[in-house]
């Protein structure tokens, strides 16, 4: 089985059975409550962090002296009747996220709780070989630090995603980046950032961050589903990404809708790639919008285009298809609609709903298809969440 | 989240960080060992132990004097240079599995590491009422414990399966059990048979025996398909049944595969149960072999009658696609085809291994299609394994 995600951040189990193993065990677990509790949540005081983590009120004021004397975590004096608050300190650590997508590059630096401090984002070529991607990367993060960091702060963890299957941190077959098809993008990167690399599909990390940060966030399970050039599909069952045995679950793009459809490069037929995606609009609009973006088509479908209307309003009912088959599998609590063609909003989603309606069991029918609230950042966030989330925290 | 099987069987956690509450924490991790040792295994002795539990000989051997006392293990001298064996006791407890299947009801009790130890199948109409079946239930079962349990032996839970998704214990909608709809399923049996009850659906629970005890032992993931006169789904994710959000995750029988397809009960259109299950094949055959049972229709395929392999040769086809999604969504190690269709072996195998080949993307196109082991008995012993490794071994 491939590493999975853990919410909490543990690091290795503290050896089983032994009582000397407790210390180090309760200072992961408050640490592991703190790196949940993002710069958009109140902080929590010792009181939330020995309710939290069940641990009793005297053993957490002594782990919090101890991680303040380490420069782990910051306090702040309490205000009236509320007590001391913690946080986790930047000189606890930084991560980096890079998000590789198909023709942009995106680099940004977060906290160990996963919150993005600062953050660029320059277009790509999607023929570039795997090292000029990089050396890019590494120039932007270089600047990035430079500008937002501090002294004393340093680098621990980079999370980078791909828009590709990716399995033991190599990439494999994708016709979207083929300069990076069969490289080992986690030794690759390794190399090129000085630090521990964890890669990830990239709909596997848009999913992460709306679990975390976005729209998910409260659910157990969620699927994420990101349409751009391609359909792909991220799963987070029970509070971790789900890779399954070979790291390729979440193929959605490539469900059968019509076995006597076009020929896919899958080597299948009728993919719902093929009925639901921004090269597929813009085929079904090249009549009468030719070369027209995505921005354009969907201007002119507000603007009433009824031609326009009803490419997404087909390529929706297309992806609620594929989301009946997911949900009829999964049952997940919320479905997530993401990437770019996301943008086309309701335009979209509606039809998304109706497909959903269509074709799924009556008891999920209902499940609830929400726009993801991270946009296009939602797989940079993601990696910068995977990069926290592995850092380990202690020694174990 | 609806309660999910784990595999150790542990009991309430310890409560995190005592020190007091390791002791017990220790037992619960020697038992939880033993419970996975099953008659078929060689058993183990206590230097086993506690290398499968990281406790210390010494610990260990204290806790099995302590278990063997309290008659929740059996001990047996070393022969040779083998030490001391160890098995959970027949005294620690048993458990019932019940199975409800569309015409029959199966009836087994076993110790608690799940093995049945004795079993009865008798036809029951599809249209019984509920308390009917749950009295004939309890009375089978009560004729099974007189034959074969000893004094002091005595029954700590029951597992039961139906063939329809349930959810917090209620049978929701199914056209297989009418007798069964909206009925509390685990507040009637838990009267009838006054112990704990466990329910399931059955695919699930077949799902569970073919990942402890069949062909999908020592896998992490696997999904069982069962084919009778429906088509249903139980998929094991790391070492658990699946469930999603409300208790319907496996429902691979409306996989939509043809949207101009045949109007299916579920309100959909083309499921693919619709192309393959045992009426399917029954209606295929209709003008050739009017009132074939399955069995005959499987005698006239080996007999080289090619209507009816054509039968299979497209049930298999169409399961295939439905798996092809299944695998593309989920990637796991195996899928097992069970239920009574399986009956037809590699007339139908082939097909859906060819199926899968043409529907799934290459990566997973040859994830293993294999025959259920254990059968149609696949969802009884699963019952009786639910129900055993819900027992709470010691207080928490």
């Amino acid at each position: 089985m491939p590493p999975t995600t853990r919410i909490d951040g543990a690091a290795a189990p503290a050896a089983p059975g032994s009582t000397a193993s407790l210390r180090v065990a309760n200072q992961q677990r408050v640490l592991g409550v703190l790196r949940q509790i993002t710069h958009e949540d109140d902080p929590v005081t010792q009181a939330d962090l020995a309710r939290r983590t069940g641990l009793a009120p005297a053993t957490v004021s002594g782990i919090v002296r101890e991680l303040d004397a380490a420069r782990m975590v910051t306090t702040e004096p309490g205000r009236g009747r509320r007590g001391t608050t913690v946080r986790i300190a930047r000189s606890a650590g930084l991560v980096a996220g890079v998000d590789f997508g198909h023709s942009h590059l995106s680099v940004a630096v977060a906290d160990l709780t996963g919150t993005v401090l600062a953050e660029v984002r320059r277009p790509l070529h999607p023929g570039h070989d795997h090292r000029d991607g990089l050396a890019l990367a590494r120039q932007l993060l270089d600047g990035v630090l430079a500008e937002h960091t501090h002294a004393g702060e340093h680098l621990r963890a980079v999370g980078l995603g791909l828009p590709a299957p990716i399995t033991d941190g190599v990439v494999r077959s994708s016709a979207i980046l083929p300069g990076w098809v069969g490289i080992d993008a986690a030794a690759a990167a390794g190399e090129a950032f000085g630090a521990p690399v964890h890669t990830e599909n990239d709909a596997n990390l848009g999913a992460l961050a709306e679990h975390r940060r976005g729209v998910a966030r409260g659910t157990a399970s969620s699927v994420f589903v990101k349409i751009s050039s391609g359909v792909g599909a991220g799963i987070v069952l029970e509070d971790r990404i789900f890779r399954g045995s070979g790291g390729t679950a979440g193929e959605v793009g490539h469900l059968t809708l019509d076995e006597q459809g076009p020929v896919c490069r899958c080597g299948s037929r009728g993919c719902l790639e093929a009925y639901a995606s921004i090269p597929t609009i813009q085929q079904m609009m090249a009549g009468q919008l030719p070369d027209a973006t995505l921005d354009d088509v969907v201007a002119a479908a507000r603007g009433g285009n009824v031609a326009a209307l009803r490419s997404f309003e087909d390529a929706g009912l297309h992806l609620g298809w594929g989301v009946a088959s997911v949900v009829n599998l999964l049952n997940p609590d919320l479905v997530v609609i993401g990437g770019e063609l996301a943008r086309a909003g309701d335009l979209l989603l509606d039809s998304v709903r109706l497909g959903l309606r269509r074709h799924a069991l009556d008891a999920v029918a209902a499940t609830p298809v929400l726009a993801s609230t991270l946009g296009e950042r939602a797989s940079l966030v993601g990696a910068a969440i995977l990069a926290a989330e592995q850092v380990e925290l202690l020694p174990g």
